[in-house]
């Protein structure tokens, strides 16, 4: 578990969107962010207090989060001094970046002399179980999509937004980099081993109150042929009682895979739920969600009213339209 | 890769099924073994001839493989004397144990000394891909089992026996630590990392002759909620042209999951053909493998001809009645 509240580290990001990880803290957990640091030629900027190292210390601020990504893979020698001053000031370092924190001799012997930690959330901290696959209390959602890199993750950051807004009994359960930086908790379920991968699902939605959602952030596609198996020890490890489906319409072939098409919303529907029922008989599909941003607004309601018919399910775009639609369709279910 | 020919190590093995790994070489690769090597005590007898280090280097073994399972997960005094001999006569080890040998500071010390590899077949020794789902040429064929321990990797062994005795061309893929000490190669999937699953399959099965077929040794089950996600990436990263059901009919609940029925043959054919064709729109099901060891010679045919008629395809117990069926099934697909 990370310690919050973070300075975000900005560095010398070239563009708004290599800071999509401070974006996001920004975004979804403003109360953990008290302000940013940016290095000279830094082009993002989250509207926080600039605020030097002292002065985040001083607002109480308790890990620095690398919250941009690194050019070329490397953590240049202008980022080291700040992570290192980071160290001596008090603070954690934590970090989504491929190259690892603990592989860089400098500042795995500053963290050892100060007492801080390295939190390198690409690699999994915990001993997982083999999953048991027994009933646990408590109800749990999970996105699946069409596609991966289609707003599963967006989907649940927004209903548990929702959900908390309305006074409902959830908790947004990561199972990647980004989110588990975001919430300071979570799973990095692409570098869990095989054998372990379902049950480091169970371990992150352990039973709970009748009435309180995990929301589980969705990764990969049963229909993407890389990473299905991830997606598979999602929907078994989750016990989903939930499903939303998740689309980006305007895509002409999966991600990364020139000749694979995607699926229908009817057709992971019809794949998704059965597997579902495996783990819980009880699972249903509630609700759909679309990653509308390259349409029109007017083309986006047509095609989000014609879903809605064809499947007869309710379907928005979170992002342009709120989840409110699906957050109701889980209080439905009681 | 492993060398061979092997020693087989017994050991004091308790009993002839502690010494499955030992009996699956035996059975499937006695080109392999030249002979075996037991302690005082030992139960277990391959009906090899018994040698000491000296007469099997002499053979011409370059491998001690530990064909047996240890009590209590501990490597004994009484085994490593015979270990360290081993390496200092020149062998190599190599073991499935869940315990590693390189863990073994004494053994990594002598096979430092003396030159010789230590093999841990668990643990992966290649940096996989991550999978690029391009087509591949060669035909693969994959077990897929409505539970796990089903006879999976004995029907993919039967089959790639029964083609090479035919001409046709054949290799039997390993996917488990059994398996890779039988042939000496292949893909530890359950210790893989999620993200470079379905890639070790695409490497473990590259592009071969036209009229070659890979027999993929299934893991798991798409109905077992704990590894699902394993015989997911199989699926998807073998590209099956063909796949066999495997089936144990007298069993009342899921290995290990007491809450969980297993599937008819029906559910697991409509379950993972789609699937399968995600990856490979040309697979079909081919044949029905299944374990009737605890059935009655009787009771076994009229079970096969009942399968047989009820879903239209070829249904064999390889072990019991061969697996002539399912090799001709392969063979009418060209």
């Amino acid at each position: 578990m990370i310690q919050t509240p973070y300075l975000l580290f900005l560095g010398d990001a070239p563009d708004p969107l290599a800071a999509k990880v401070a974006q996001g803290i920004k975004d979804w957990r403003p109360e953990n962010a008290v302000g940013q640091f940016r290095m000279d030629g830094c082009k993002a900027d989250m509207k926080l207090p600039d605020m030097t190292l002292a002065e985040a210390k001083e607002a109480g601020a308790k890990t620095l989060v690398i919250g941009v990504a690194n050019r070329g893979g490397v953590i240049s020698q202008a980022w080291k001094k700040v992570l290192i001053a980071a160290l001596e000031e008090g603070f954690d370092l934590a970090s989504g970046l491929h190259n690892l924190l603990r592989d860089e001799e400098d500042l795995v012997a500053v963290a050892k002399a100060t007492g801080q930690t390295l939190h390198d959330v690409r690699v999994p901290s915990v001993k997982y179980p083999i999953a048991n696959g027994e009933k646990r209390s408590g109800k749990r959602c999970l996105a699946v999509g069409t596609d991966c890199s289609v707003g599963k993750m967006y989907t649940a950051m927004a209903m548990d937004a929702e959900m908390r807004e309305r006074g409902m009994k959830s908790t947004f359960r990561a199972t990647g980099q980004t989110g588990i930086l975001i919430t300071g908790d979570g799973v990095p379920l692409d570098a869990v081993i095989a054998d372990f991968m379902a049950g480091s699902i169970e371990w992150l939605t352990p039973d709970n109150d009748d009435d309180h959602w995990d929301l589980i952030e969705g990764q990969g596609s049963l229909f993407h042929v890389s990473y299905s198996g991830v997606t598979m020890a999602l929907i078994h490890g989750g016990q989903p009682d939930a499903l939303i489906l998740c689309h980006e319409p305007t895509r002409d072939h999966m991600r990364g895979l020139p000749g694979y098409q995607p699926p229908s919303l009817e057709t992971l529907r019809d794949t998704a739920l059965p597997l579902a029922r495996v783990g819980n008989p009880a699972c249903e599909v509630v609700g759909i969600s679309v990653n509308t941003q390259h349409m029109g607004e007017d083309e986006a309601k047509a095609y989000l009213a014609e879903v809605e018919e064809r499947l007869g399910l309710p379907a928005t775009d979170p992002y342009r339209f709120g989840s409110a639609k699906l957050v109701d369709a889980l209080a439905a279910m009681g």
